[in-house]
């Protein structure tokens, strides 16, 4: 990862892809949201979304996942060239999650990330905070889903 | 449920508690959040946490299967008494998600619902839109998760 310092403002990242399958969207509902429409297709097709869809808060988790992966192939790049890589702190929270549109069973959803803000942490000199607006597109072209993250990120050594 | 007619602001529902136990948050952390020190012991206690803890998402998907398993609960209540149950909405999202403190493997999370705001839906005449207040309280009695959400919620019919 680059350093806070060198950050910019508007810079968009695609994340990655990912299919939701109807046993993907099954297994995380099973334990975490055992709605009818999250687990049965047929229960799904008399629902008000008419289909089989993912829990919202799975459609988040796979946000985090393609997250991390990226920072770790952004690290490896890193070291891989030579550059000593930023580390990426704890998130404190986020703001204003949408969830804009189901997504339905065998639908492939492409995350983005882009930054929006960053300051210095007045109380933690190593670490800046960065805000960063992320959303999730299906195959349609159609926003899915949207908040605004933040996250301390390392300073610049010295 | 009782219908959004019936809602009062200030009401608290104590949603239910969850132990995290290290098998649940690693299980959770391989498929959506696999950082270190979600995924293993020795590795999180060289970690800014300082032992293994939950992924914020997985706190808050917890959060969405005890707020299911109420609303299933208070339906069938309704039901026994010969009530006809208002159903839930959608929640087009929500707001101000907080992780203050880390869900340690070992943690007892209680979870606790306000209802913080409701007002009729314009579009939807059927339905009146609800805000509620959500935490999550560890066995210490520290707040280590909250956030504002919103759902749609049945009017009563007529």
């Amino acid at each position: 990862m680059n350093y806070f310092e060198d950050l910019e403002i508007g810079h968009v990242v695609e994340l990655g892809q990912h299919y939701f399958s109807a046993d993907f969207i099954k297994n995380y509902a099973r334990v975490y949201d055992p709605q009818s429409f999250h687990l049965d297709e047929a229960a799904a097709a008399e629902s008000h979304f008419g289909a089989l869809c993912a829990s919202g808060w799975q459609t988040g988790g796979v946000w985090m996942r393609l997250m991390v992966e990226h920072v770790k192939s952004e690290t490896q790049k890193a070291m891989a060239e030579g550059r000593k890589p930023a580390t990426l702190g704890p998130s404190p929270g986020f703001r204003d999650l949408k969830w804009l549109k189901p997504v339905y069973a065998g639908d492939t959803i492409t995350y983005f990330s882009t930054i929006t803000g960053k300051r210095e942490s007045v109380s933690k000199p190593r670490w800046g905070l960065v805000t960063h607006h992320n959303t999730g597109v299906n195959q349609k072209g159609e926003r899915v889903f949207e908040f605004l993250g933040t996250v301390f990120w390392e300073r610049r050594p010295g």
